[in-house]
């Protein structure tokens, strides 16, 4: 795989995973969408089937990382350091790629959402996040993860024991031939085993189990001049890179002591 | 594959694809089906099990794209272009009779449906959309899209962007060992492709990332003789031919850029 | 394939799909069950699940047709009949061991649904079926299919279309090397065609789309002492016989003049 | 397979089953998660896709039995018991560290469902069980089966007859080459045989069909001093284990009689 071909491919994937994982929750939960309310089954599996398409698509490029948690336990599995920046550069533009066109997709139904009064009441009163439940609010949610009950530590551990279970599945089972990325016949599974994940564990941080996918939509949210549009929540934005970094090396670990 | 396989395959394929497609918003929609209800998860699934059935049966035969936008990225791909209209004439006829099908098996809910006094309340009142959402009123919905807001540019800009997806994942992935269709061993990845698009981009539109399907059951709905139907919307019906078709360009475009 | 294993593998098969895919409609439709009310995604989803278990463990077997449709289809794709019967008669008698074990599975939440006064009001303005709609009422419904609406053509054609899509992938995709039976490899796709018919074509008359999948059943439900059980509606049972029968060797036409 | 593979891939593999599955159920029942109320079908898909990770996770290290139904079975099968013990230690163990760490995944959540006193009312009037069916009380049932309606003959039925169609797919098919655990080829399918068995035969008990999976973590619920926890059912607690049990020998009776 050539420099070009790593980043090209981390790019596309990343943003298609964005794409279509913070699509379906702005489908779920904007104003004048046809799937508004579908609920968390509809959550979970958007977010595989995300993962699905995006590595499906561009495992033959780059291996198909779309995580630094994944590119990180792939790095300590093989002590294999050289493109490890590339990967991360890749992953962070299309995150943000992706969320610019989730919301270009959804351009109408956030004016609408975010405009309209029965829903959004006095900004004031409103929670940061409120993304995949279905409450009225601001969006953060669409773009980022956000905890259900706010303490550092629990937040750090589930997203913790959450990318431990996703690494290790990739680096025992998911990877290609050559063994620098996911190979095509394991991206179903690693698809479901997300699915598994968000069901399982995505209740009390909303799983982000991946870096990229937290903080470039949440710089987005961030950028983009949408009314009403609340705090892009900066105070919690260093768990859910941190986390699932530790994660990912934690995964690399058990998998050097007991799966090697 | 001879033009006379590509024809047949393609009709039987679209034919499939429509009858279990409308089928499902059918299910969901009309009164007196054990589905009413089922929810979005039951559409979106749906449509790709439809996809799923319809390739695995005609992958064989004509290499079952039963969509003109997967026929016109694989033409630009290959700057091969001989037997693109045969493949558009089989999906377009394919699309028709599916449409048929489908109204064959939900007769009864049709009429009950539509003569329901409760339900239609006065059709002079009732939006042109509606069917996957489970309002009462006509029934367009269960034959062709139609946007919750109706914005050119947006609708536009969503089926041009679920297509790329749904084209990109065919040719760097779905296709056969000759390049000019899709393989049986890519139809259960593309099935789950398209529930993802569904459950994450069909929002706005009602995604339908596929000129045929839209376009033919619109001509079914304009000729059956049903009561309390609605307008056919035909205002509407080019946005969902041209977006897919630009949509199956671009990724093309892409494709030749950075994959191949 | 002796004659032996035929019978045995359609006996075992056939159970296992009538254990599990009555016990989905018994688990969502009945008082005191865990998963009461999970709805018709649990119950195509569940069926489409039955038919992969029952065939992925019998296909070295018997092939596992389990379906005296896909036999009767398969026999004239080939024009050999010699082992015909014995394939419907372990399908008879699996589908009737299967339904008699579902009972025992859910004997207690029979007991409690059928005596409940609350649910059962009084039984003589009861509907005949009523098992998939969470209706309280009697339970054939658990063990056969019925018509939301009773129209003999339009229940006729729903079967017919169903079970042609049905034969049809089975014929153009699911089969062994020999080709007298389902392979391993094509459980998984079958199956999920049989969640698409389910999603897509079961809303009129709850898609039997398998005669002994549903006069197996019939049967045990008139012999078993039940209270409250209601009517075993002999007067529909012959068009889900006739109706799949009529729909196998459609497919098993239209395979030999477009596929062959 | 060495002995020290066998204890480490077990405990692992079902440390990962329980991590995930109790998870589900946390996740659909407590309070301040974000999954609250999302359903059977989201706990149904959950325990199965956490069969998947479990499985995909430790098959090539000691074939991923990681439950000791399938143990029994497989060892009935082949008469030869050498490594029993060892698959059972290994079970046990990872099913009490995979509830300990379900529960520090949800730490904050338990601790806020169980002071809720809305929710919890007079912990006295509640019943044991609970958990899955999204009633408000002790959390047993997030990790523990318990039945619906409590008649030990029907409870021990509906295990061994769970257990016999899950032990019965995993002899027929799911082996690896050498018949000593599962494969990865078998992962998905056998994942999907567990959301089979769980929509269709979980309605009475809740489907345990594996002992360590449910006597491994109500001795944790027991050691846990959660408040308000509620009892840990010990009087049920030998019918998960018994009937599971009985399930596995008869499976590899069936399999030895009819497929070997």
């Amino acid at each position: 795989m050539t420099n070009s071909d790593i980043f090209i491919g981390e790019t596309i994937g990343t943003a298609v995973l964005i794409l279509l994982g913070g699509g379906v929750v702005a489908a779920v939960t904007l104003k004048k969408s046809k799937a508004r309310g579908a609920g968390w089954l509809a959550i979970t599996f958007g977010w595989g089937f995300a993962v699905l398409t995006a590595v499906y698509m561009t495992a033959p490029l780059s291996g198909a990382h779309i995580n630094p948690a994944v590119t990180l336990g792939i790095a300590i599995k093989d002590g294999v350091w050289d493109n490890v920046l590339i990967y991360f550069a890749g992953q962070m533009l299309g995150a943000m790629i992706g969320a610019a066109l989730m919301v270009l997709a959804y351009y109408g139904q956030f004016r609408s959402h975010l405009t309209d009064r029965e829903i959004i009441g006095d900004p004031a009163d409103l929670p940061i996040e409120g993304g995949h439940t279905g409450r009225p609010g601001p969006v953060l949610g669409i773009f980022s993860t956000g905890p259900e009950i706010r303490v550092i530590w629990q937040n750090l551990a589930t997203e913790i024991i959450g990318t431990t279970v996703l690494v290790l599945a990739v680096l025992t089972q998911g990877l290609n031939a050559d063994g620098d990325g996911l190979g095509t016949l394991g991206a179903l599974i690693t698809a479901l085993v997300v699915v598994s994940i968000g069901l399982s564990l995505g209740g009390p941080t909303g799983y982000a189990i991946n870096p990229a996918r937290d903080l470039g939509p949440r710089i987005i949210h961030a950028l983009l001049p949408l009314p009403n549009k609340g705090g892009s929540d900066w105070g919690y934005a260093w768990i859910p890179v941190v986390g699932p970094m530790a994660g990912g090396a934690l995964a690399a670990g058990i998998y050097n002591l007991a799966f090697a």
